[in-house]
């Protein structure tokens, strides 16, 4: 039994307040949250006391941390915890300048506590399977990889102007898909955008539209497209392709009906949210983190698979500027 | 908030024991089972007490009373929390003989209390949305419908023996939502059958594979196919041909991931077993009751749909013998 | 090279016309039909000539004849082509009573001539391969098979007058089907059926919607169901399950197109009219008979297979009066 | 009705050859080739003429000519049939120079002759249908479009030393696809490559992995991929998602046959070969040539067409060495 405490109320603290509840290797003591009157809340609807700013790091009576706090609170989280030498599940980025997260990294790193980044894609049942395709010699040896990444509606000016830009906030997660289905880290990117759902975003230097092209050591190469709004619903889909085959980690619709009229078969359409198809994800996450503490084993997810990550939607950054292919320095 | 008591703690008993506790309406006050130490271990992991035999039925304490028990006891139960005033929800069959299920819904009825039959595939999510567009026109007047039910193994024998035979015990569900579907009583039927899977089950006058026509008063036709065991996975599948068109709750897939090979393309199979496919249905159809209790309207399935899909099963088991069509008379 | 005639100028016939004239190994010398203008047309069209009712039989310029003429005209032109000893690929029904069926069948059969009935469907690439994987076991013992027999319009009433009924007229290329894959002749049947489409045609006792169940020899179920006008266009699917699998002909849509909106999938429909789907087939069946022909061996189809549809066909039109299962006798 | 000669009898030669003969509107005069001998066996299979060089060319008996010849053969046969008066389909590319093309291009619009480059992908019935949602505005302003080229086998090595390169020699129709569909002149272009399958080719410059990247004058964005060998068939499929919705023009499998065993649902694979996926749309393409000539309106394809794409292969092959966006110079 692991005795966790969360760490951020808001939205997706919640999911990840369900979560615990609901693990039966889970022991949820309790919430913390700026607010304490959302952390109150929290913790009535899940059983769980309000933790203060010291009590969520008392290792006396707790095992590990879960920080879903904003992002800009994730490093100095990340350290309380390694120093208290609690186990912590962080939400991605582990801060959002690089160097910072490298020296974050390396503090965890060095305190010896089981970190585990919640890079919560490589959960989904499907790209699971794909990377276990992959992974297991299914398609022969990669060469040519393809991810779109397609969100259903814009987020709202504020959050955009503190995101870092797509390719940092969005495109990452399939970075990391990239490493993890692949084994490889990619040696170079391109990448160019537009703002094409609203052109002003243009002022903050960021797109709504993008594609960036990976190649890897072996160079098998990568196509990644990231859009911000769809007229159709949520759009996840990855596809492998090796010398001896191709394996697809499909569009996921939200239904199994299917209507026949003259002229027209109609099914059932992809999820309207990101949150409907993404949402199984995250109880599989806690449960990759819990069952590695139980086994004594490193996570699955590690802090520096967030840096590398991170590292690839640097040099994509750059390329936006400057048209060409660039190198990725990996810290 | 509805205050539940739980009968029967057995692999089914276990499943509601799961739907209760995670119901944000419901609290499940306890668990009554005539092996106490099964309810007891029930009990604890969802926070719940052991109920007696008197406890289970006291309105002081409760609000509603879930049966889950042994199908020879239904009757009995129904008719206690009948008298003690409780709201009941019940798993199928009210009683294996028509006649007794007929008195006890009587008895039900009498004492005003509300209940609910657990045909649970009218939860499911895409028989729900199919009912739906046939309901509202969406395919014109019904014509033809097709319903596949398809287990992966045959159950034990000592199972069969005593189900009164797979139209009764299997296809009573396809019955029912026949009638849910196409809002129609059906007026006839025939039915004919073998016992290829195991040919010993023919002793007991049983059959595994079996296929059953239903005339409906429009003159719409029914087919529906019952197989207690396909070497694929669990089948299930309705289709209802209207006079402008179809509309198909297809086969679920466990997944979607797609491989492509030279030649072939390989998708996902079928669920195994027939709780992961069923399994959400649950707690769609605690869910249904508990709003039906909240609302203070009629719950969405009475008793008398149960004996209804009941009259039609013995009809359908009267013709497995006579070779002919057999008017099916409605108690 | 064979040379061919062709009787019948009608629609079938242009279109076999072109089957003739497109295949490398056939001569297509000449067209005879009643009405000399339509088989001048059809001649000039294709390079052939116009051959009286003398010379179409005459087997010094020709080596087979193709009877494509209206169905009472069959078995007499069968007879004359068995007399003058040239091979013949006929239109069903060899005749519409059975008893001068059998009679046309034994006199052909006497003369020694290749005969084949044209079961066109047989040679559907999807149903071809589905019989394949069945009869090389690929889903094991046969234990039930769904045929779906679907048109999109209702013929006329004076077709319908002298169809001699769905089952004889429509159904029957299903009873076929149901032998060639299972590789059994089926020992009983039960049909019923509706006039929902046009209630007018009860008046000479037809249905234009209908059910018909099937028993094997070896306990095996088919389930067939004919309808004469969907709301969806032409719809054909086969399914068969075996102890080990299922395989599915399924439908075949019109194109590969899709489109995503919010909600919703679309596909191409389904083929508007049954020759869009049906068209490849009847140059295929032509083709094996050429190929019978050039390798000296048996016709894929013989007359003895109409017989046996036919007799089929007797039938479950029985059973619709009786009500009950009907044996099936083969003559 | 037009009358047609054919200039090239080789195996594409010999696919247009049947075209022509099948076409009710087409008189297929006559083959021409430098091989005479294999001009006869062409000739003498769909009864035309064997041509001399000459009379290819010779107005008074002829209205068209279609040159499937050489690659470097075009150039001079459209000057002459331009120099003739004679209306001409050509198999692209009209010069493997740009240059050369651009002259000879001028030289042909001075003449006044109907001129059609053969890009036959965009009469693949998908394909034409997405273009036609497109361009009704089905989706809304384009925003992103992504067209996958996969071949199933590298192109023997001589073959590909004269080809110009992947980009030139394949990606080119793509390129063409991308200005029709989208109905824009891409304005600048990124591409990467590698050779995977057969690394000697990158002697002589060469890649068969390749992925690029189109920037349209809207912002919109391009993706293509060009793969000359999978483990898997032949592949070719193209998405175009707009600001309301997105269309698919999908991969095509071969057959509709499905078989579902324990864990698995297996399809009918892609084609094994492009000729099969290829096929119907090189008698479209003619029957579109025909059908402008007949009304007197110009070709749906200009030889302008073939340059555009040529210009946007140009561009890309630059950006293979300067791993830097390329502006794109239409000449």
């Amino acid at each position: 039994m692991q005795r966790f405490a969360l760490i951020g109320a808001g939205f997706i603290g919640a999911v990840h307040a369900a979560s615990l509840a609901a693990h039966p290797e889970v022991d949820f003591v309790g919430v913390h949250d700026v607010d304490t009157t959302r952390a109150g809340t929290l913790a009535t609807r899940f059983g769980a006391r309000v933790l203060d700013g010291a009590e969520v790091f008392d290792a006396s009576h707790l095992d590990a941390v879960f920080i879903a706090s904003s992002t800009d609170t994730h490093a100095q989280h990340l350290r309380s915890a390694a120093d208290a030498g609690l186990a912590v599940l962080c939400e991605k980025p582990i801060a959002a300048d690089l160097a910072e997260a490298v020296a974050v990294s390396e503090h965890v790193r060095a305190s010896g506590v089981p970190a585990m980044l919640d890079f919560n894609r490589r959960f989904d049942r499907d790209h699971a399977e794909l990377q276990r395709v992959v992974a297991s010699g299914g398609v022969g040896d990669v060469e040519l990889m393809q991810l779109t990444s397609r969100g259903p509606s814009l987020p709202p000016s504020e959050y955009l102007r503190s995101s870092g830009g797509q390719l940092r906030d969005q495109t990452v997660h399939f970075f990391d898909l990239v490493r993890w289905i692949s084994g490889q880290d990619p040696v170079s990117v391109f990448a160019t955008g537009s703002a094409l759902v609203d052109p002003s975003i243009r002022e903050f230097g960021d797109v709504d539209t993008s594609v960036t092209t990976l190649t890897l050591p072996s160079g098998a190469l990568v196509q990644i497209d990231s859009v911000r709004r769809t007229g159709y619903g949520y759009d996840e889909r990855i596809e492998v392709m090796g010398a001896t085959g191709l394996v697809e980690s499909g569009r996921n619709r939200r239904g199994n009906l299917t209507r026949y009229s003259a002229g027209h078969v109609v099914l059932d359409g992809l999820h309207d949210g990101w949150f409907e198809r993404v949402q199984p994800t995250y109880a599989a996450t806690l449960a990759a983190f819990v069952a590695a503490l139980e086994a004594g084993v490193e996570p699955p997810v590690s802090l520096d698979d967030g840096i590398r990550a991170q590292a690839i939607a640097e040099a994509a950054s750059r390329s936006l500027t400057s048209a060409r292919t660039e190198a990725i320095d990996y810290p």
